[in-house]
């Protein structure tokens, strides 16, 4: 999960609907009225969406390069087929294939106060293994980048804690999200650079608890690589209060991880094709892969089951639309972008493209959308708000996009 | 559960400080900006919220009479002198005492196509037992009480079945409910009209599952009373298709609740004394007491956090109200509003209710308020929106109301 929007399978619907269609009147104030009407009380009625993501859910978690992301894959396609979509195929793509291993264990030896403690740590997306025995080392805790450089000396040779918290008074957490996660994504690099041996980081969530939360890392080939760990807060807190005490905390970390020869997977695509120009095509995308530590119900399964639900309600409703929609599960988005990039890259000649939309925050109430655009471009889109006013999402407002749309650009 | 409205902790707080609130200048053109971004940014740093709701619903199910609504009481207390809140005190009030026997049961019995079938049932609120060995009877299902007026001949002796469904396709949940609500708390009168001798009524929610609800059922003294179970929705729409093709089914229903003495309970009252007009009494409040198959959490142990939530966060802030803000715990929203109808009933000299709010729509994410007000005091509480904006919870809709406060009216 990345830069995302908020977004529910009707609204999707809706938005589709208000830029596609040309079947409502042009000559009343509020063209489209009957139409997103209808999609709301079928979505709410009858709606499927549920259930495609109990059954996506079943799978398990969906790493690339996963048995279970290959059978995500035939899920969607099968799930696309039986559904009546046109033109429904794999686009093949290599993505890489981390594995986390068996082990994955930190503890504080030989604190005078406590003597040796277990702390709760999982291995981040795409680290390399810590040597067999583990790496044992001397704690240094920073809550920034610029404060590690500044004490630069005392990080050589030590394991590096990065600890600076999600700022829980930000309204909007994907913002609290955004302040933090550079130490998750760069801090290996960052710990290298100074001569460290491991990163442990602080797990990006705005809970107290003891479940460390993996996510994505990544090297730089001019830095030596050393691996990295996320630490659940409540064993931050524990790390952090036990070094201010005892200065000198000690801590061995072991990870068995480790990175697999390239798979090949694939994006799965299926689509309404338009009924008066075909050729320029309009988006609705998500990804099918999730992490390893859990089902992915919400990241992105949620966005997967909305996407497919768009347009087999549309089918069902007989609303053909003016251009072509695509659905579009990405594969990869959490540790490669390597299916977006491959939707991006691919030559589709005689094909515009003139419209993306991701869902990647999960399944909540849903209360509008954000959107990349020209101011001319936004306000006529915001005009179409009304449609939304009756189920409350028609918070329209700028700056938006995804992860895997964002590769269009 | 009755009729409600969203609202979240931080909101509540800043609603009272708009209407309450004297220290802000009133010449800026958005006056009470800065201690309502006080309130947001402290509420989502270091809220207690959680923390409060965590320690009610470790207490278990609260129905009124019980045990454990004895205890919310005495947990409700002692927080809110912890709290440092003025002039803490329970407020006596006799409540029914209900209590759910060990035995609930329903069985299709004798199906030529089936044979014998448990059906998953559980008992109202408020019913009474059947007789030891159970009430065999055919069914007759009904989708309203016109057409069961309708078959009154055919019903005569039977168990009457109400089955009609919430409406999936309404935006509103409540507006589902209230379309199918009346079945559960007016249906065992309506079967004891016509002759039935008990009430199964489908389960009132829009989940299909096999979960039977309870809640409150009502008797009229003129009509005979007669048992009344809620039933699963799947086991709802099982029993239906069955009775669609076997046209003649036999149920045994069994329930072993019983009605004892009244108890003596409580509402829980705390307040922030008003700094310049003591007299005038804002009410916060929610109910303390639960049904007793489940914890309560959004109903409404999530009011009550907010509620006191609400006093905290103010005193922390040393945001002294003009006004009294008053915390009410009610006790026996569920089952008889007796605490409401005492709260209300109570002679208070020298003291005049100027605004109540009641939270009891469940924990969610929070979206706005309803009003019930004329259209000029209405339009200046709209005035206010503006604060509520950075957090999205600005719908601000006239029509509103809760049961508890609505006893006040």
């Amino acid at each position: 999960m990345k830069k995302t929007f908020c977004i529910s399978v009707y609204f999707l619907v809706y938005l589709l609907l208000c830029s596609v269609l040309l079947s409502q009147a042009r000559d009343t104030t509020r063209p489209y009225t009957e139409a997103a009407n209808q999609i709301i009380s079928t979505g709410l009625a009858s709606g499927k969406a549920f259930q495609f993501l109990s059954e996506l859910t079943a799978i398990g978690p969906r790493l690339s390069g996963s048995p279970q992301a290959a059978q995500a894959v035939e899920w969607a396609r099968k799930k696309m087929e039986e559904l009546g979509f046109d033109r429904v195929r794999p686009e093949p793509v290599m993505v890489p294939h981390w594995v986390r291993g068996p082990i994955e264990e930190a503890s504080i030896i030989n604190s005078p106060s406590i003597g040796n403690k277990r702390l709760k740590v999982c291995a981040l997306g795409g680290t390399i293994a810590t040597p067999e025995d583990g790496i044992t080392a001397e704690v240094v805790e920073v809550k920034t980048f610029e404060e590690l450089q500044a004490r630069k000396e005392e990080a050589k040779g030590k394991i590096i804690f990065f600890n600076r918290p999600l700022d829980r008074a930000k309204v909007n957490v994907f913002e609290a999200y955004g302040g933090a996660a550079n130490q998750r994504g760069q801090g290996a690099i960052e710990a290298a650079k100074v001569g460290g041996v491991a990163a442990v980081v602080r797990s990006m969530t705005t809970r107290l608890d003891d479940v460390p939360h993996t996510g994505a890392m990544r090297y730089d080939d001019r830095i030596p690589k050393i691996p990295a760990a996320a630490i659940s807060t409540v064993g931050a807190n524990f790390l952090s209060e036990l070094l201010a005490k005892e200065k000198i905390v000690k801590v061995r970390l072991k990870l068995t991880c480790q990175t697999l020869p390239d798979v090949e997977s694939a994006n799965v695509l299926g689509e309404l094709r338009g009924r008066e120009r075909p050729e320029e095509v309009v988006i609705v995308g998500a990804h099918l892969d999730s992490w390893d530590k859990g089902q992915g119900a919400h990241d992105d399964g949620a966005g997967c089951a909305q996407v497919i639900e768009v347009l087999r309600l549309l089918k069902e409703l007989q609303l053909r639309p003016k251009r072509t929609i695509r659905a579009v599960l990405f594969m990869n988005e959490e540790n490669g972008l390597r299916g977006a990039r491959a939707y991006a890259e691919k030559d589709r000649p005689g094909e515009r493209h003139v419209f993306a939309l991701e869902s990647d925050a999960g399944g909540f109430t849903p209360q509008g959308f954000g959107f990349s655009a020209d101011s001319a471009t936004f306000q006529r889109i915001a005009g179409w708000a009304y449609l939304f006013s009756s189920i409350e999402a028609d918070r329209f407002q700028k700056g938006g996009g995804g992860a895997d749309i964002g590769e269009l650009g």
